[in-house]
């Protein structure tokens, strides 16, 4: 799997890849994460890549010219998808994030200041994708996050850089409380249940209690699991 | 604002903080991101910070020793709020970024590998916040866009560091298009009514344009909306 992110902001990506299971994704040859500057590209003498907004406003907005032509200057390679990490996009979920895991190549688009000029969304038309209902000062956490999310469900991944487990939302539900030593830790025990074990009861325990916080945290996935039921 | 990290990457922290609002932010003194380690606090002879999971499982979960002692080491100030990173916890919204820009410090946790064990809740009693629902390797992308958001929310933050500007959620709304410089790109024109400098005729028409996009994009937020007129 191949990204490409575009931002003015390199070093946010880049010094994040240094680290974890983006690290070792790279080394595994698993995933490779290249940033283009749309700076590198603009036309504008003074290396501007952003105005202030027609119709007034405050802030400034990314221009078309750099980032369309930072896009078109990125190399196609197989399955590829361009997403736009934006506030207005669909929220990214587990889903979303294992339908994008089967690309070949996934082009990022990150804004920073007040957003991006409506043009660019008209020209390059990606798929927009929001990590939640808050702003940010750029797409680049965004990014990192749906790399980091990605990556995990590469077919392979985890297989090879730790290992496979059952993780929220993998079957629409909150994940089971885990434990591990010490047994007893300022008088508060490990659950019987899972120190005798037996498997069928330890499943048993486990899915009750991914079925009770959901119900208790999040109703509104409960209400979506019990219908797939 | 101080935020006290406490996590077992505290480089993933840091070198974000050396780039864009989070970097001016603190140049500024406006917050103060401490990053603690709970490796430095484990009694383990090994380092040893996680440990297999009772009842079996794959992956390893983080012990509760050297997360609790690490957070009971964390000086509280003034008005102080802990919260826990996990896929299991409410919603991040704007709303709660604006809620938590209240508090004098925010000491976050974050988890990796397979996640906390289930003491380190029961004993810390974190409110527990979640991203959005997907899965990452650990809680330092989801702290660092909580921060980032955090940071925009405090007050007098965007008048020192930025324009005070119409973001997505600050209305309930998504945000209006955005267009810059040129006026024509591509054979694609800016709308008449952003260059007539009628102010009126432009804030009606970034209002149905908010509308419409929300009702379009996000039906969820579009009928909670209309439920607040």
């Amino acid at each position: 799997m191949r990204f490409d992110v575009l931002t003015l902001f390199p070093e946010l990506i880049q010094s994040h890849l240094n680290f974890s299971i983006m690290k070792r994704a790279t080394e595994e040859g698993i995933i490779e994460v290249n940033t283009i500057n749309p700076r590198d590209y603009t036309l504008d003498k003074h290396k501007k890549v952003d105005d202030t907004p027609y119709g007034g406003g405050a802030g400034m907005v990314l221009a078309p010219q750099p980032y369309v032509d930072a896009y078109e200057g990125v190399n196609k390679e197989g399955n590829s998808i361009t997403i736009m990490m934006t506030p207005q996009g669909e929220p990214f979920t587990h889903e979303i994030s294992k339908e994008l895991a089967q690309y070949d190549q996934i082009i990022i688009l990150c804004g920073h200041y007040e957003g991006f000029d409506e043009r660019i969304r008209e020209i390059i038309k990606p798929r927009e994708i929001s990590i939640g209902d808050f702003v940010l000062t750029g797409g680049e956490l965004p990014a990192l996050s749906v790399i980091d999310s990605i990556s995990r469900n590469i077919e392979g991944t985890l297989g090879k850089i730790e290992s496979a487990h059952d993780d929220s939302f993998s079957d629409g539900l909150l994940e089971y409380p885990q434990y591990t030593k010490p047994r007893e830790y300022r008088g508060l025990e490990v659950p019987e249940v899972l120190l005798n074990g037996n498997h069928k009861l330890i499943e048993e325990f486990r899915q009750e209690q991914k079925i009770a916080r959901t119900k208790a945290k999040r109703p509104d996935l409960y209400k979506k699991w019990l219908k797939q039921q």
